[in-house]
Formats: C-alpha cells, structure tokens, sequence
C-alpha cells in the first residue's frame, strides 16, 4: 500500500501513519518530494485495512499496491488449475481446465421428466460431458415458473444417471444448500448471489464444486474477491463463469465481457467459462459468442438446450433447439483443436 | 401490449398470435400496414408474457405499453402515500411521506453501547426522528467488522427507548428476519439484496414498514418491481431509497441518481428517501446531496453520524461528526419551510 | 508519481526506472519492501509521463498521485472564480460564480424572430440574465432541424439587444468560431465536442467566455483536462456545465450527476452549471432538477423555454412553456437565499 | 410507429393524432381496448418523427417499430457487402467483407520513416493487407505527441508504396479531409468523431472508403445511424470498427462488446472489423481478443505494430512487437480456415 499524504501534512501527520502502521507490525518507508510525501506499506495488507488510515489526519489518498486476493490469486510460478466434477473412488471426474473445453449443457429449468430427459440427450449428443439444468428458481412475477424445487432435482439427478453426466444446478439460499447437495455435483451460484456472503459461506465449506457466476455490475476484483471468500473457507474447487455485464448498450440484455476471459486467467489459476446465452438473449448470438469464448481461451461455455425452445417455461428465446446443438457441436470440434483443446471426454453412462 | 409482425410474416403466423391471445381470455386487435402488421393485445399482461409470443413464427418484437406493477404504481387519482414507522396503539408511529422531511440517522455500524447512545442523542439533537444502525454485516474480508448481531439488535433497541426513536436495522438473511423484527420498527433491505426474493417474499409477510433500497445495478423498473413483489405479499408499507447507480465515473463510488426522485414519484404513490452518503462516499459532499435530495422532492435522507469519525469501525469517510450534523440540521430547517416539509416531529422520549 | 515495480523487478530494473527520471530533471525515492518495490517521482508530471515508464521492464503499475490540471484546479488558498459574461467597457456584464444564482435560458433552436422575442422575453421576466439559443444544429435524420446559421444568430443577437441580456450559442466547427463570436457574449461547447480539441483551441485563444459541457461519457477528470486544454492558450474564462452521464437506467436520456456540482468545486476553481433538461428529457423532471441543482450548489442552470413547446422544432418535450418557467422562477426566488445566493441582475435593457 | 395514448385519452385526442398523421400522407390505425387505445402508423417514419407526436394531448409514448437506418440496413434478401481498399483501374484493391479476414495494421503513429517502413514490413510480413498509421493526433497535453502532420502521411504513403499495401489513416478534422484523401487510400474516422456530422458529411461525399469507428459511448443504432448519415451522403464504402464501449469495469480501458460483431451483421450489410488493443490496453490481450473476434464472425481486425514497442510515442503499451505478430499471425493462419475465411491476398509490390 501506499500513502499520499496531503501538501500541508504536518511531519506529526506522516509520524501518526508510521506509528499506526508499525503498531501492527508494518513496515513504512517515507518519500519525501518538494510538493507531497508518499509513504510505502509492507506488510499484511488485511491489517493495513483495517487501520482506517485514510481517515487520519493529513492523508490525502490510500493506494493498493497488491492484489487483496491470495488463495484464488496467479501464484509463481503461474500455472492453471483443473477442476473435476464428479469425481468419485471409481470415476476420475469431468474436468473443467486447461487443455479441455468443456460443454454444459442443460434446460435452463427442468419443467418434466421427459423434456430434462431429451435435453440431457441433447446435450450429451453435442458433446456436453457436463448437465445443467434449474429446479429452483425465484421470479418477480407470480404467474412464472418457479421451477419444481426437489421434484426437479430428482429428475436432474435421474437425467443425469441416464445420460452418465455429472450434474450442475443453482442454489440460491442458504436453507437449501444441503438438499442441493444431495443431488448435484457442483453448485452454481447465480450473478444475484455473486456477493450472498452467507450463501457463499455455505458452500465453500462443502466438498463440492461450485460454478461462480459473475455478478451483472461486478468488477473482476469484486468477483475474484468472492472467489477468495469461498476459498478461505476451504474450498478451493471454483469455476469462475463470465455472463455478461450491465452497460448502457440496450441492443444486449447484458454485454458479454470477452476480455474478462484472458484479464481474469492474467490474475488467478482458476478456471473460466463462458455463458453466451444470458449476456446475448438470443438464440441467433449464443453460436458466434461460443466460438469467440473458446477462441478467447475459456475452459467451456454453458448452454441452454430445450427439445422445443418454442414452448420453453424459462428464456426459450435463448434455449438452443436440435439444429443449433448439432452446428455448435460442429463449431467446437473444428476450432478446440486449434486452440490446443480437446473435448472433455463423454463418461461413459452408468448403468441402471 | 404491442405484438410486431416481421414484414414477411404470412396470414397464419397472424392469426397463429390472434388464436393463442384469444385462448387466454384476451383481445387481440389488427392494424395492417404497408410493410408490416402490428397486433394490440388488451387484457391481462401477465397471461400474455406466459404466452411466449415473441418465438411465434413471424413476431418480430413484442413491446410491453402498460406498466407490469400494480399495487405500487401511480393510482388514478394520483396520490401519495405516508408510511408510519413505530406506529403503535399508543403512538401514531413516525411519518415518511408528502408534507415531511424525515431525518434517519444513526450509527452505519452499532459498535458499542456507548458508541450507539451518544450516536443516537447525536441524530436526535439533530432532528431525527428515526434510530438506524446496523447489527449484521457481512464483509468479504475476514479482518473486517462483521456486526454485534442479536447483542447489537439489543443495545439499537435500547438506544432507541432511550431517545423516544422508533428504530431501522437492515436484515441480510431470511433466517434472520423473525429475529430483527423482535427489536426493530422498519427493517432495511440492502441494495445487494433488492432481488433476493426469498428476503422480499420474507419481509413482505410482516406486518412491519420495509426500507427498500436500491440496487446499484437496478434500473428504477426493477426497484419498482421488487417492491411490487413486497407488495404481493400483504405488505404495503414500503419507502424506496435511493443510494446511486454504478457507473463509469470512478470519482465516486456510486453515481446518485437524484432524477429517480421526481421520476419515482411520477410513476410510484411510495415515499422515495436518498442516502446520500454511500454514493458520494466523502463526508464533504453528504451536505450538499442532502440539500439536493430535499430541494428535488425526496420525503427525507438516511444519514451516517458517529461521536468519533475517524475511529469509526464501518465507512468512517463518510458518516458525520457533531458539527457536521448540525450544520446539516440547520440547512434542513431552512430549506424544509420552501420545500412545503415541515421536520417530522421529535417523539417524546419514553420514561424507562 | 509512484512507479510500482513487479514483485521480481531487479536492482537493474530499479536503477533504469532511476536514471530516466533524473535525466529528465526528476528526482526517484525508492521504498524497498518484502515483496514489492515502489519509487516515488517528484518533479514534473508531464515530463513524467512522456517517460512511458509503464512500459520499462520490471514495472507493474505507475500511479499517478497529483492532479493532471493546474490553471483550473483549486488553488491555494482555495476559492471560486467568477466569470463575467458580456462584459464591456459601460456594462459589468453578467456574472457566474458564488454568491449568484444565474438563469440562463432561450430556445434550444432559434426558429424565427417571432418565436426568439418571445421566449427572449419569458426567459427576462423570469429572472434569466442570459439568453441562450442554437442558431447551428446538425441531426443525424436529414428532415431535421438544422439552424438558421447566420440569420439565426442575428435574430439572436437582436433579442439580446432587446432585452438587455448578454447571448450564449453553440459553436460545432472551428470554422464557424469567428462568425459565431461576432455575435454572442459566451461560446458553448457542446457535450459531443468537449474533446474537440481544435475547437477547444479556437475558443480558447478568444477573449470571450466560454461555456463547457460534460461528454456524456466523459469522467470528472477528463472534463477537467478539456478545461485545462482551454485554459492553456490562454482563456480563463470557463464555466462548467453538468449535462448528465449515459448509464445503464433506460428512464432518462441521461443520469444527471448531481454529485459533481460538489465534486468539481473541491477540485476546481471554475463556476459550475446544471443543464437539467437534456439529462431528464421531461418538462416535469426540469423544475426538480433544477431546485436540485441550486441547493447542490450549482451556480446557474441552464433553461430552454419556448412560447409553444408543443410546436417547438426542436426538444419540444423538456422545453418549458409560460406557467412553468414561472414556477420555476418562483422556486429560484424562494431556494436562492436560502442558498446564500441573489439572483444576478437583471441587466437593463439597452435603448435600440 | 405504434403510438399509446394515454388511458385518460379523448376520442378527440385520437382524432387529432389520426388527422395529423394523415396529414402528411401517412395511414393511421386504431386498436381501442379496455384501458388503452394504440394507434399503428403506416408511412414515411422522417415525416411521422417530425410530427412531434409525443407531444400532442392524450399521448403516452410513441414507439418506433422499423429500424431509421435503410442504406446501412439489412437488404432482403441478406447479404453482406464487400468493401475494396485501393482499387485502381489496374488492381483490384484490398477487399473487407465474408470470406476474407483482412489484417490492418502499422503503427499508431507515424514517427519516422524508417520506424513507418519497419513497421510497414513487419505488417506485410505477419500478412497485413493494409496498412494502418496515424499522422494526424491531438491530446490534451501539451507535451504529448500530436503527430508529423502532412510529412506523416507523406511517410505512410512511401511505406504504403514499398510494401504494396493501401494505406489507411484518421482524419479529425473537416479542414484535413482533402489534404489526408490525397495520400490515403482508406479515411478513418475515430471513435471521438463518430457523431462530428460535419466530418461524417465530408467523408460521405469522398469516393473513398471509410473506417467508422463506434464512439465509445455510442448504442449499435448510433453507431448505424452515423453509417447512414455517411451513405446518405453518396458514400457506401464504409466499414464499420467496434473498439470497445465505456463501462463501470475499471481493468481495462474500454469493454470490447463482441457481441456487436454478430449483431451488427443481423441488422446491416457492412463489413465490421475489430481493434482489440485500445479496448485492452495491454499487449498481451491483443492476441486473445483477436482470435475472438475472428471467431465470433469479424471480418478483419486492426492492429498497431512497433519496431520497438518499448520505444512508442503513442500507445505503446499495447502494440504488437516482432515476437507478436508472427505469433498473431500463425493464430490466423491457423482459424481463418476454421471460419471459412482466407487471409485477404498480399498485394503484389508496385514497381518504384
């Protein structure tokens, strides 16, 4: 950190900020210029922070100098992490990380047997190696879909059986973490929970995965911040997912930031995906921005399948139907190899 | 709403949207142009969302003409509503609403009892007619203050007694709000909370006023909606807080919107209060914006004091010591009389 | 300046950073910490930054500590300026600057001599003291508006005469700068041209007053610089006017930034306007707005008025009619002492 | 243009609205409901805008429903345009459109001619088919580089000459627009001009092509409007350059909206190429960025190379050294086919 002192800052002023600083067991080292002093922090930048010295007297600004997130921070040397989903004693898991581009794919809510069913066939077909899909969902309006709660996690959890694709949903509260866990193999928060303190309390205490969605008006410190916050909790298997950003651009419900993807791999080992899907709003966008995600140097995308986008309960305009699977599908077998990528392998499905 | 045909769409892609209008109980009516057919739908707007007609074959657009909340939105005639805070069979509770100014001040965190009574005598001799405090803070770093909790909730509710000042606490968690509702008169949902539905759903079942402050990243529809969604739930004794936008000017750290005020109230009978000091985050321009706030017709401010700024455990920078609340009661009692706002009076504090 | 150097910068890469500065004539105080090194430079800002230290090896970051305007930042002693507008050897002219509240109000579009009269005199007998009007408009749409040129600005210019108020106007091209100061007291430099750093040029060589909008997309910051940019060739003699910022909220054109009345005045010296109808777009949003502004802190605003909004050729919808630039000027009357400000004079009308 | 009118509205109101769209020749109508009446315009929408309807009683809000921009517009059936830089009577010139990825690049700013012609050759070499340099450059420092001037575009035409490439360049002001159209085979328009109508109207009537770039507070339609203003002018020989938009995010200077690339081509038939580096500021995103916007259906991208990056007087933190563009350029190589592109031929050196 570093301290800019105000011009007319008293020597007791800069005295003060040393006292403080070493009071805490800092080190400080003073620069004195003709028109301002600025005074070097070394030391635990947490307990920097909580000393308040911008409030002190004589200090015009405080500077961070160091990343405040160490645990999901690039270490030296920098390398990237795989996180596997699904691992048990007898199968490896399904990575998400370098050298693999991994599809999740899924109805953006689970309405019935039969449609997660088809989608989960869908998907699978594609070349997903991952199952999304949405049992809880939370609307303004009472007439939407609220998704079927633990009926649809059954259903996932069977889809998922069936098809041999370990699964991915979203919890968004506290009390239901544990039932979540239950069912799923990895937990997504969503973008309105990306700094649900409590909720990301939960699950980083879980042995689980969890997909951390970027909030719509967070900035890549806000997001790796909650990052961190999951991993100093124990749980350091996190998979960042960029959707897309709010702006003042209303042609997009939301602006994909693309430059997240090497910005945040510049930053942290863990790993990044992209959904095309929300940022875009629509079905026409979400193969062009799938491309640009793998060509970008993300580690997979997530991707709304419906057997009838037409008649979808959640976001069918986005939902991508039969044709659009198979042309995505295509679209990453030719490019993945040119970006030094291979398919997550497809599990082989578990028997009944 | 306003269904927009695309220009090649055929007679049976109309007629496809007429049938599906119709079969809900609506009216679809027809004007065909030169280039292109528009279809105007009258009946319910809820229905005609679930219908999903922007993916019908030939809908170019669907464009949504009547506001989607009802219990909130402007009524005809237009009025404005007072929420009472505190209201009990004894005491007509303290007014939020037209012909007020309502002055909410208190500690941003309640650090001590001390801390929180001298904080409380502060806002009181001030002219506020409202305790706030916070007992529960969640903070993404582990070093920093994370509340009193239920001992906090305790020594609010003392110093609320004390002062005769009726008492709002924000709550962050649905377990939480049985709890928070034992001590306070009017609990605050949090900007970071203003989508989390289940807390909506929770507070919106209580028989108890709701401060419902505004999402940095919402659009003023979507605070409207969240309220909407307060609303449904039996409970309409809710006042908006505006407290900025996140924009892309970094020399503060939220941008405050201070047009919501006057556009709030052309669209909302809700009282519509500014917090001036979370978007400005400097102690030199509360006084200022809390000027502005009242001259651009806000029903009163919310407002950070503490005995002891520099020491303060939680956004020191910008709560007010002594002098500056006094200053600011003072342009508050001269620009309330030109505002047609007389100060909400001072209960009488209770005998203990 | 702080140079931040990367966490394996090594002594060659200090000393390099080092021996650049001093060779400019700087001088380099270096902290060494555990992890980091910082070196603070003091000296010459400008020749600083023409050193492209950032792209030195081993240097992470380079953060720059003073602020970049000097001619318009605050001076020390702090204190406000005040610009006189039309000022001549037998007139004080007009001023802007504390202790006033100056109006200042016209048409947006110069139509005819008729229309220019009388919302010339509407704007007088509310209390204006300066005639604003565009005579030069360029629109994107080829059947819109686009001036009367030169005949505008005559007609402009007579009811100026008329009414005794000094003129401000638009000027969009460098070309037009000369003909344009031929007959307007004050030159306004648009929103879309505040980085227009030929035009910038022109009007800052001419002895006339100058009249800055905010970009919509431009930072406190970089308005400030535009200012600089003026002041530099040697015209001082800028008012700053706060138009409104684009962001995500679709319900105004523009989010007025209410906070940088109070935010320009702690960095500048320069008076500071509010143009509340271009950020609102609304009639009925322009008289809080501007009540706003005064008790903000703004030194004037910026009206348009027209006899009959309702045919008005351009910005019809936020022009104010006969009664409401009479309610307006009432609330001047009222909040303007309250304020600590009169409104300026209105000059006396010159005999024809 | 659908216009709502106001629940409270008169039948005279939707008269008078009806007769004044007649009027002008236009066709009006009405679809009354319960609550509401809409009424469907069918005509020239230049005439209907000029209406001013919103303004007219009873109005609630008047909606565009066609697209304002017909010569950029998407023809039907769709297809794309190709744009040819250079032709001459005896070469073809360089072409931008589907099937082609065209490589701009060169140095931001033309230094000398030995720096312009080794970056000319490092461009060719890396397979660049035009060549991109800056001669004209204004900043707000006055210590900043502003450019050669005349002698800068006398270098790039040499360099441009040698290596066979056409050569493109920015023209900032409507004074310059002969002057760099003598020299330059290609007119850039900046992201700052962007809505300079009378620099749009210069270049508009130019038989030479032009590269828009998109302001970078500008919305698609914008951006597509001043494209129209261009091709109204006579000129259709225009490429479109998304450089990214302002944002809250703070870790680079500008978001790259990518999902404008596929965007733009579902609503116009011009070209559109990327700049990634002014949107990420640092080399090391450029090559990321660029394979994303190939991917994601670009039709080429600019690029600025340096000898010496370290060296630059302008921008240097994000040109491309040797090392990188050989590595941007095996990048193309290899996914241009992928997206059934081919590298747009190299000119073949005309003879001194």
């Amino acid at each position: 950190m570093v301290v800019v002192m105000t011009p007319d800052a008293t020597d007791a002023h800069i005295e003060a900020v040393i006292s403080r600083v070493r009071q805490t067991g800092g080190e400080a080292f003073v620069s004195r210029g003709v028109h301002r002093t600025i005074i070097g922090l070394v030391g635990d930048v947490d307990r920097f922070r909580a000393l308040n010295l911008r409030r002190m007297a004589g200090v015009a600004d405080v500077i961070r100098v160091s990343t405040p997130y160490k645990l999901v921070g690039l270490a030296r040397p920098p390398g990237r992490s795989t996180v596997f989903v699904g691992r048990t004693d007898t199968r490896p898991g399904v990575p998400i990380g370098p050298g693999v581009f991994t599809l999740l794919a899924g109805p953006c809510a689970v309405e019935s047997l039969e449609q997660t069913f088809e989608a989960a066939e869908m998907a699978r077909a594609a070349g997903a190696t991952l199952l999304r899909g949405g049992a809880f969902r939370r609307h303004s309006s009472t007439l939407a879909f609220e998704g079927l709660g633990e009926a649809g996690l059954q259903i996932l959890a069977e889809a998922g059986h069936a098809t041999g694709l370990p699964v991915v949903t979203e919890v968004t509260e506290v009390g239901d973490v544990e039932l979540v866990a239950g069912y799923a193999d990895m937990l997504q928060v969503g973008a309105r929970n990306m700094q649900n303190y409590a909720l990301l309390d939960a699950v980083g205490r879980l042995p689980k995965p969890v997909l951390l969605k970027r909030g719509i008006q967070a900035t890549i410190e806000e997001w790796l911040m909650a990052a961190e916050y999951i991993a100093q909790r124990g749980n350091l298997d996190i998979v960042l997912c960029e959707r897309g950003i709010r702006t003042f651009e209303p042609a997009t419900p939301a602006t994909l930031d693309i430059s997240a993807v090497p910005m945040v791999q510049s930053l942290s080992h863990l790993p990044i995906i992209v959904d095309p899907a929300h940022a875009s709003g629509r079905r026409d966008l979400v193969l062009p921005l799938s491309r640009a995600a793998l060509a970008a140097g993300a580690d997979g995308i997530l991707i709304d399948v419906h057997p009838d986008p037409e008649s979808a309960l959640c976001d069918g305009p986005q939902a991508l139907g039969g044709a659009d699977i198979r042309e995505l599908a295509s679209a990453i077998r030719r490019l993945a190899p040119v970006m030094d990528r291979r398919n997550a392998e497809v599990a082989t499905p578990a028997p009944f």
